[in-house]
């Protein structure tokens, strides 16, 4: 065998990448997935693509789409230019950008526990130890925060306050301040990750912690996949200007430049009449979706498990009120009922270290599907637990 | 400041970057970059992309695009199933993932001195220990790569024995029949790059030396930028069984997949008539282009330089026959002349280590900016000179 490096032993075989490998197989019902559903995307019409798009472009971006993301971060109160949006292959390559920027072997980092698991992989990846911190009904624990800060200095702490993956949680207007002044006196970069916040449905405070922030260094991610086409791979990162720099170099290493076609056509829509009909559309055929699983959740679960309604996202969160292993849950789950959840499980810094937790996607599923697939479910469950 | 990784402080300004910013000042005449000539690029139709495009994709890439690398591939001699083929953002993006893989700080890296400048870069950002290998007439000098072999064994030998970049050279048959063997024999891993192998103009061996391993691990890099579109940012690599499902793994964190309609499109294209068309047109306007400065040359520089005319790629290479700065006499000619090229230096792996050598690029000048542009660059060298 060649010799690999160190980090290469953190690409085991991932949880994820086996649920979904099985989720193709015919008849399950699968609420494991966090794609969009296929027929709640826009045709987009690729008719007049320049011509000029083929050849070679710059690093940053093209500037028409920068400009017009830069325009809506300021809408939300990001104090930013478009001098400070990368345009990136995907919000996932902020990840791998965030994560060479920061992380040497050992290099402490803080998340939300649970937090997004390819964040967790992409930071574990590069070595880092990673810290996890309880979220509250409403937000983050700023004092597990401190408490950390006392302890290590965290290269940075990565946070999901809108919608978050797993759990759904969105952080209320008062925790979002408290989050930004905690950040700016601890003085620790802020990485914010905002793939959901298009998905809402419900009236929630969703106002940027990275503009709340007002001395530390920050990062701000978003992405066009989960509202207009995650196969373009087109999103984006906005930065401090003292980390700019740092990321244009970075994503010129790794991949030169974002794919130009998708980033045109994506500029086409931003800002426009059409975009604004097409997510107020997105909105209410998700709204709906949700509603459906909430009810049928409210049927099956009741009795065990306890969750809230998300109010945007694609995920219920739920805790189940018997401890149970769900990774072993989940296998029962595929054997006997070809059902398929994600286990609450990998979503931690410590793998194992919280039980009881499942993930159900809602976009996906159709109604009928719901029913039956949680209706089964519900079923192992207790039969499990008696 | 933040506290940024060790491998930050090698995200210095790069040269490149700075030479390729000043080529962007009105009147400059450039040699300096490798752009392909934007009017031989073929109009795609984007008309009838498939709407499934938009929704993710498979990290490995599309199946059709996949297969129609394979087959083209397997003409060659590299033994390879579709299964081996890895769809990348530019065949940018395999210098990372070969980075991830392979390198800790310190690890030792072989390459041919001089090289691509992006791949000493990658390497380098990781923390590689690269030496460089001497390159002859006709290949690599095994020797040198035997002693380096019984000092450290190197992660890899990365290498371009098809018009290589800078130099321009292309392996013999003997030569890659002797480097292909060597790396057997020491169990090294073999890393080629072949960006340029379809710009080729002369009749010239171009086996791949992956082709020729029988035991030692190999990845095979390819890319449809220098013929199709590199606006698109589709490359791929292919590599050994033993290695391939650690680059997937490392695909997928990076940036989930490349982007569906870009894939689509080469798909298209592979394999048809009407890319073979276009390849042997592009192939009798780059000869044209590279025999009018062949001709330039030798009446402006034949006292001053020495050269190999290049039976394909982008480049020539000189040799001044005077020792000589070249990143100094870059910015003389910048700053008198509005003249650029690549000076040689910070193609080799210790940059300095050997001087008097330019890269001159000749697909994007006209044959008028060729003859004024080298014509007064003869002139300035002349000058320093006496």
């Amino acid at each position: 065998m060649p010799q690999f490096s160190q980090r290469a032993s953190q690409l085991t075989s991932s949880l994820i990448r086996e649920i979904l490998a099985a989720t193709q197989q015919p008849g399950v019902i699968s609420f494991a997935g966090g794609l969009p559903a296929t027929d709640l995307l826009p045709k987009l019409n690729w008719s007049s693509v320049p011509f000029d798009t083929e050849q070679y472009g710059m690093s940053e971006g093209e500037p028409a789409l920068r400009e017009a993301i830069a325009r809506d971060a300021q809408k939300l109160g990001i104090r930013c230019t478009k001098d400070q949006v990368l345009v990136l292959s995907g919000s996932q390559q902020a990840l791998d950008l965030v994560s060479k920027l920061f992380i040497d072997p050992a290099t402490p980092v803080a998340m939300e526990a649970p937090t997004y698991l390819a964040a967790l992989q992409s930071f574990r990846f590069f070595g880092a130890d990673i810290r996890g911190l309880p979220t509250t009904a409403t937000g983050l624990d700023c004092d597990a925060l401190r408490a950390l800060a006392r302890e290590v200095t965290p290269a940075f702490t990565y946070l999901i306050p809108t919608f978050q993956n797993p759990s759904g949680l969105c952080y209320s207007r008062a925790d979002r301040e408290e989050v930004a002044r905690t950040l700016d006196e601890l003085n620790i970069p802020l990485i914010e990750d905002e793939p959901y916040r298009e998905l809402c449905y419900d009236e929630v405070d969703r106002t940027p912690v990275c503009a709340l922030v007002e001395r530390t260094s920050w990062v701000y991610m978003g992405t066009f996949s989960k509202t207009l086409a995650p196969g373009l791979r087109v999103g984006y990162l906005i930065a401090s200007p003292d980390l700019f720099p740092w990321f244009v170099k970075l994503k010129q290493a790794a991949d030169l430049h974002s794919n130009r076609p998708g980033q045109w056509l994506i500029a086409q829509w931003l800002g426009t009449p059409a975009f604004d009909a097409h997510l107020q559309a997105l909105q209410t055929a998700y709204r709906s979706k949700r509603d459906t699983m909430q009810a049928i959740l409210e049927r099956h679960f009741t009795d065990l498990a306890d969750w809230q309604k998300p109010a945007g996202g694609l995920f219920f969160w739920l805790t189940l009120k018997q401890d149970c292993d769900t990774r072993q849950l989940l296998k029962t789950a595929m054997a006997a009922e070809k059902i398929a959840f994600m286990p609450g499980e990998p979503f931690y810094p410590t793998e194992g270290s919280v039980t009881g937790h499942l993930r159900f996607n809602f976009s996906l599923a159709t109604p009928e599907q719901m029913e039956d697939g949680l209706g089964r479910l519900a079923g192992l469950i207790h039969q499990r637990m008696n």
